[in-house]
């Protein structure tokens, strides 16, 4: 029991965790929240930045807004994707993200910054990956970090602490079922 | 853009879904415990049955008890696994987590209903795998369920809607870093 008291003793002032959910199943934003709520939970404080979702009326939205105002920030730096936009624009709200990213992970002021399909980032080479990797290796040394989006690049992979990949085994779609609200947004 | 919209049009009236999470990886109860806050977000009403854990003091349930005292019940039907104890202690708790899940569900009061680690009951041979599918096919229309657990059964698997396996690619545990307040309870 030793090994794993020591285990569950936890301690705010440790080592800050970068934690990773790729794939291309569900559930990798859905446990990056689970994650925000745990840590708001337990007196943290978080800001989490949702890259490409544009989306402001999600549940998740919803709850942190009326359950956490003082604990958890969430913002928006996508204009949902669709294949009508223009790269251009998609672009533009993206790098406009990476600036709040940059400005949040280094101000020491969270516990927990989550950053939201952030792989789309070097997925579109909208920012180099070796950018991303530097900042990372200069944030606070207690800030926990949780980054999804599929098909993580590996050098991302490389620096992660904790690198979860969910696969689809079955998915409502092909059984001709709605996305339903409170369920998938 | 038709199919999409449809897919998002979204409809609390519509069939409840089965979600599973397994696997050997993390995220499973914490994308549950996401779901569950995008759900209360969306003013659902949710019930959560944790199976084997006995932790009262984790960041999610700090956060549901504070955030969502009437849209969020959370109860513990586990005694915290241990080798310590004897195995008719974890099943006598779980069959009391058993009998509550089973009087919860077909109660019809709940919109989404949480089994946390309940792939356990089966695995453990404490509850047949026909008596879960038997409950689940009597369920309210209305009532999404999330499962979690490890190794989830073929019959579950082929019963539900939505199946997602978390892989580990990488665990800090294999690095020595310890388990920390807020990030993994």
């Amino acid at each position: 029991m030793v090994l794993l008291d020591s285990y569950y003793e936890g301690n705010m002032t440790a080592q800050g965790l970068v934690i990773i959910n790729t794939g291309h199943g569900k559930g990798k934003s859905t446990a990056a929240f689970g994650q925000a709520l745990r840590a708001a939970g337990q007196g943290m404080k978080v800001c989490i930045i949702q890259f490409i979702k544009g989306q402001t009326n999600t549940g998740e939205a919803l709850a942190f807004a009326s359950a956490f105002p003082d604990r958890i920030e969430l913002h928006l730096a996508g204009t949902g994707f669709t294949w009508q936009q223009e790269m251009e624009t998609v672009k533009k709200a993206a790098l406009a993200g990476w600036e709040l990213a940059k400005e949040k992970i280094l101000s020491d002021d969270y516990d927990l910054i989550v950053l939201d399909e952030l792989t789309y980032l070097t997925g579109f080479d909208i920012v180099p990956e070796e950018e991303i990797i530097s900042l990372l290796r200069k944030r606070p040394k207690r800030l926990h970090l949780v980054i999804t989006g599929r098909d993580a690049s590996q050098g991302l992979i490389d620096y992660a602490d904790l690198v979860t990949e969910m696969r689809a085994i079955k998915h409502p779609f092909s059984k001709g079922v709605k996305a339903q609200k409170g369920i998938e947004f």
